[in-house]
């Protein structure tokens, strides 16, 4: 990068999971010209290669990036995407058994942490990658969810947010093919996102979240470079 | 105990620092029939002796008690207690110095994550011990904060909360003495919670836990059991 982002952008910070919509949601601000600080977190999940993804994104952008673990979770937030003897559901991302890839109130608990950085860090907004296509499934991506906590975090923080801080969630009201549109217009490496829920190391092509990906780079027109196990084709009409 | 809790009681998550406040708490909620599960944090605090005391409370009391490791948050979370190099301030404890002892959202990061708990364990509260005597200091310790929390957490588990859960705060409107009151009724052993923020075996005395912890038991009218370093009655009118 040619510019010293340090010394001219205002600072924030970014939820940085290491999938695309957050991926693209840390280009975007760095090309906006803010001086972001990643947090990413361990919290148990099977798909933890988007931790080395995210770690590849802050290296190239030059950002700040800390990786708070908190697998002493995983035993005690109940979800498939942390428990090995649940089941991943396959097929389309908006059908009904996609619920059980809900971690409850994840979204608090990285928020409430990454405004406590953005506190110490004297930052003027924290960045979520929350978009339209996750309302159905996650409540606690829902535009309502984030005003109220908005709310809370601005009393809880009285007399000590220097300057007032904003949870920035451009992405709200727009679809994953938008995101990837976004992602394109600036040269996103999508090679460096992760999306499958399953694990391992190439994406399964049968999950929830590999079909929605492939079926996000199929909408906006562009050019998918993710290899696929399984043919998501095979599994977008399965619910 | 000869109730067996785990039959009878509602389902509870209780925030336990293994402070005087947050023991009594734990104390009140048990002998109110609840089947409780604490949760309690090492964000890297200097007092992290209070864990060790937290954890005998758990024993005596037959609770569940999960510590949640939150040390990663350590050098990105601005604070005195948490932070060697900054000093710990002496003296009353509602005086404005005591403000370099906030930690940036805590009880927003250690309720919502009390919260997921609450919500996997299909719990009807989380109960965490506010109280009047910390909304001088502490914004996330205030009834606005609380409440405004309580509807962010709800919205963002909309369908997944069975039953809803409630923020359980019954000593935000009480002082610490009214704390130790309650907690002597109830023969709580003060000798198992810890206040003092500098760390180290004994109570020092000197800062404004120790000040205030003091304070509270002689309006209270009843025995303190600590030994404290230095002695607080020179330290209380220093502000």
């Amino acid at each position: 990068m040619e510019v010293d982002y340090t010394t001219t952008g205002s600072k924030a910070v970014v939820v940085l999971s290491g999938g695309l919509d957050s991926t693209v949601l840390a280009y975007f601000m760095r090309n906006a010209g803010m001086y972001t600080h990643a947090v990413s977190f361990d919290y148990g999940q099977r798909h933890v290669k988007e931790l080395t993804l995210a770690a590849v994104t802050c290296k190239k952008l030059g950002m700040k990036h800390t990786i708070v673990n908190l697998t002493d979770l995983k035993p005690v937030l109940e979800s498939a995407l942390t428990d090995p003897r649940m089941n991943i559901p396959e097929g389309h991302y908006a059908a009904d058994n996609m619920k059980a890839t809900v971690v409850p109130n994840r979204n608090a608990i990285m928020l409430a942490i990454a405004y406590g950085v953005a506190v110490s860090d004297h930052a003027v907004m924290v960045g979520t990658a929350v978009h339209a296509g996750d309302h159905f499934i996650y409540p606690d991506c829902r535009p309502g969810f984030i005003n109220a906590l908005q709310v809370a975090f601005a009393l809880g923080n009285e007399g000590f947010q220097e300057p007032a801080l904003e949870l920035y969630t451009p992405f709200i009201g727009l679809s994953k093919a938008d995101i990837v549109r976004i992602g394109a217009a600036a040269n996103v490496p999508f090679a460096d996102t992760w999306s499958c829920y399953v694990g391992g190391s190439i994406h399964c092509g049968a999950c929830g979240t590999c079909c929605e990906r492939y079926e996000a780079f199929a909408l906006a027109g562009v050019s998918d470079p993710t290899y696929y196990r399984a043919d998501p084709r095979e599994y977008l009409t399965k619910v």
